[in-house]
C-alpha cells in the first residue's frame, strides 16, 4: 500500500506553486508557474533515485531502473499543467500518485523487472494552446510535431517560443519510447462514482471530443446611431448559437454534451455592436457517429442563423478525438487490483479528455478513476479526499506492479 | 468660409496619431497615443495664437482672445480619443473644425467680441472607462471628480493614475468656467442625412441612454465530465438576455435601439462551462420612459432566464444620460447659418451621446452635424467627404461667429 499522507503532502505542496485566487491553481502551461512545478517535480523524482528524460515537446520522463535491463518500461503519469481557474487534483494526482508509487517501492526495496517510468505531459489542459493533450498527441503520432509547435496562445504567442523560454525542450526526440503500458490515475472530475460511493472507477473507455472554432462577421457600427434593421451585429449571431448548441446537445440524450467555454467579441466595446465573434463549441459523446451529427447540425444552425442576419459564418476545427476502448488487458489489472486490496469499484466512461487517450494508440492503456466532491472539476473549489487519493494511488500501484513484474 | 483643404490635412495628420489596423484608428482615451495627440493639438493651437488651459480632468481649453475681455466666451470642441477600432472623424472632426475656425478668423484678420475657445473633452468615447463623455459630465457637475478619478478599466488601472501617467493633468479646477455658449459638431454616427442627400444636421435632441452592467455567476465545471442537467453555465444565460435585449428594443420601436457591444466569460477556457459572465446592455430612446421600461424589462428578463438556470445575476448602472433638448438660441443660430451659407439641412436628433448633451446642463448648447457614409461609425472603415467637412465646419463657423459678436 502506498503512504497516503506523503502523496497528500506532496500535493499540498505542488498546489502552492501557481496558486489561483480562490484555493485552487493557475498554473497554465509553459508560464514561469509551470516551470517551478516541473523543477519541483524533478527534485523529487532524483530525490527518489531517478533519472529524468525530456523530450523536444517537454514531456518529462522519470525512470526508476527495472532488474531486466533490455525489458519495455511500465509508463504511470498524467499532467501537472491546470486551468486558468483549476484544481490541485485533476492532472496532478496521477502524476504525484506515480512518484508515491516509487518513493513505496523504494520503500519496501522492491525492484520490477521492468523499468517504471512517471511521466508529466506537456500541456493537457489545452487552454492557452488548443488542442488539449497537445504533446500526448504528437508522442502518439496524432499531431505532427512542427505544427504543435506553431499553436499560438491568445497574445499571439507560439508553443515552440515558449517551451524554449520556460527552458523546458529537452533534446530526446518525441514519441521514440516503447512502452509496455501506460496507466494514468485522474479525478473523475464527474459525478458518478461519488453518488454510487464507489472507491475506485475502471476506466473502460473515453468519450469523443470536437472543438469546431466559429467566427462570425458582422460590422462594427455605433449601438446608437445605427437604426436596428441595419445592424449586423455578430454578438448577437453567437447568442443564438449558444442556444443551439444547447438545444442539439440535450436532443441527443444524457450521455451527449455540449457548451462553449470559450468566446470574444470585437473591439469589445460597450458601444459598438460587436463586428466579429470567435467561440469555440465543445460537443461530447461516446459514440462518434452521435458527435459528427451534433457538429453538422450546429454548423448547419449557425448558417441558417447567419444567413437570415446578414453575417458570415466559417468554421475551423481546434481540436478532437474519436472516442476511446482501453486496453483489455490494462483493463483488467485494473479491475483485480481493486478486487484484491478491497475497494468498491465500478466501470466507468471517462468524460474528459486524457493524455491515457492519446497514449492508447500506441500503447496498452487504461485509466484509474477517484472520484471527486460533487463531480466538481475546472474550478478551485475541486476537492477530493485523503483516503481516495490514497484508494486510486492503491490500485495504480498494484496495476502497474503486476504489469512490471517483480 | 473656412479652408476645407487645410481642415483636411489636420484631420490627416491627426489620423497617423494612434493608427488602427484597418485604415481607422486606436487612441484610446489616457493611452500614449492620446498623449501624443494632444501635444499635436497644443502645438497648432499655440502656432494659431491660442494660450492653452488644462483642468483636473485632463479636458484642454485653446482660448483666442476677444476684444472685451469681460465677456464670457464661446465654446467649441469634441474629442480627440476614440474607439479602440474607431474612425478617424468620431470627435477628431469637431475639435479640428474649431481649430480651423480660429485659423479663418486669424486669415481674416477677424476679432470677435467674446473670446472663442477650442476644447478637447477627455475620455468621451467611454469604451477604456465608463461611463462615456466623463470628463464633461464632471465638467457639467454630473459626476463627481473624485469617483471619476477611480473608474478602472479592464486591467484595473484608475482613470486618475493614467491621466497623471501621459502627463495630461492640469491644476485649473474642472468646471470652474463659464461659457457664453457652446457648439460641437459631429459626424452624424447615423444614415439619415446621407439618404436624405443633406449637407448639414441640426442637432434638435439628443437621446436618452443607460448602460446597464449585467453579472451573471454560475459555476465553473468540466465541459465533457458534467451531466447536462448539473451545469450552470453563465455563458449559455448571457447569451439568452442578449436575445432578450434585442427583443425588447424591436418591440419599443424604430426610435428605440438595444445592443449588447461588451461581454466576458470568465475563466475563457474551451472546456469550461463559464461560471461568470460579465456584459453591458446599451438601450436607447429619445423617450425617457421608453428608456427606463426597457431597462426595466431586460432586468425582468434577466432575473427570470437566471432563475429557471439556478444562475444569480446583479445589476449596476454603469453610464446614462438622460434624453436631451439643446439651447433654441443655439440651434436657430445653426440653422440659420446653414440657411444663409446655402446648404441643405433637416432637424436631427442625435442618436450617439455627446459631449454636447452634458454642457448643454450648465450652458446654451446646440450641435452640427455632417453626413457620413453609409451611416457607419465606431468602425475603423468610418468615412467623409471633404465637402461635408468644409460644410459642417462653415456652419460652425457662422454660428461662433454670429454668437460671439464681431
Ligand atoms: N482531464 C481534462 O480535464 N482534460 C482536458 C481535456 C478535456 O477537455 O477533456
Ligand atoms: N459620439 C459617440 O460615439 N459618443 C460615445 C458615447 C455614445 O456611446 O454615444
Amino acid at each position: 500500500r502506498i503512504n497516503g499522507e506523503r502523496l497528500w503532502d506532496s500535493l499540498m505542496e505542488m498546489a502552492k506553486i501557481g496558486p489561483g485566487i480562490a484555493g485552487g491553481n493557475n498554473r497554465q502551461t509553459l508560464t514561469d508557474a509551470d516551470a517551478e512545478g516541473r523543477a519541483l517535480f524533478q527534485k523529487w523524482c532524483e530525490d527518489a533515485g531517478c533519472a529524468m528524460g525530456l523530450d523536444t515537446m517537454g514531456n518529462m520522463f522519470a525512470t526508476r531502473a527495472g532488474s531486466d535491463p533490455d525489458a519495455l518500461p511500465v509508463y504511470v503519469g498524467s499532467h501537472l499543467d491546470t486551468q486558468p481557474t483549476g484544481g490541485k487534483y485533476d492532472g496532478v494526482l496521477g502524476v504525484l500518485a506515480g512518484l508515491e508509487l516509487v518513493r513505496t517501492l523504494n520503500d519496501l526495496d522492491i525492484k520490477t523487472k521492468h523499468p517504471i517510468v512517471v511521466t508529466n505531459w506537456t500541456n493537457e489542459e489545452g487552454t492557452r494552446f488548443a488542442p488539449a493533450m497537445l504533446a500526448s498527441g504528437v508522442f502518439a503520432g496524432l499531431h505532427d510535431e512542427a505544427w504543435a509547435m506553431d499553436r499560438t496562445d491568445r497574445d499571439g504567442k507560439r508553443f515552440g517560443d515558449e517551451l524554449k523560454r520556460i527552458g523546458w525542450q529537452g533534446d530526446e526526440p518525441v514519441g521514440a519510447r516503447k512502452m509496455k503500458a501506460f496507466f494514468e490515475l485522474h479525478i473523475e472530475q464527474g459525478p458518478i462514482l461519488e453518488a454510487e460511493g464507489k472507491d475506485i472507477g475502471v476506466v473502460t473507455h473515453g468519450q469523443g471530443l470536437e472543438w469546431t472554432e466559429v467566427t462570425i462577421t458582422g460590422k462594427d457600427a455605433h449601438t446608437g446611431s445605427t437604426p436596428m434593421p441595419m445592424r449586423r451585429n455578430a454578438g448577437l449571431g453567437m447568442a443564438r448559437v449558444l442556444e443551439k448548441v444547447d438545444e442539439i446537445a440535450l436532443a441527443h440524450g444524457p450521455s451527449a454534451v455540449g457548451a462553449v467555454g470559450a468566446l470574444e467579441v470585437f473591439p469589445n466595446s460597450r458601444n459598438v455592436i460587436p463586428g466579429k465573434a470567435v467561440f469555440t463549441v465543445d460537443f461530447r459523446s461516446p459514440d462518434i457517429d452521435v458527435l459528427a451529427k451534433m457538429v453538422a447540425q450546429m454548423k448547419e444552425a449557425a448558417k441558417a442563423i447567419c444567413d437570415e442576419m446578414e453575417l458570415d459564418v466559417s468554421f475551423e476545427k481546434v481540436g478532437g478525438f474519436d472516442p476511446v476502448e482501453f486496453d483489455a488487458g490494462c483493463v483488467s489489472a485494473i479491475r483485480s487490483a481493486a478486487e484484491r486490496l478491497g475497494y468498491s469499484h465500478q466501470d466507468v466512461i471517462s468524460g474528459a479528455g486524457h493524455d491515457a487517450c492519446w497514449i492508447n494508440r500506441v500503447a496498452p492503456t487504461a485509466m484509474v478513476m477517484c472520484p471527486c466532491v460533487d463531480g466538481l472539476s475546472h474550478n478551485e473549489a475541486e476537492e477530493i479526499t485523503m483516503d481516495w487519493a490514497r484508494a486510486g494511488a492503491d490500485v495504480l500501484l498494484h496495476a502497474v506492479v503486476e504489469t512490471a513484474g517483480v
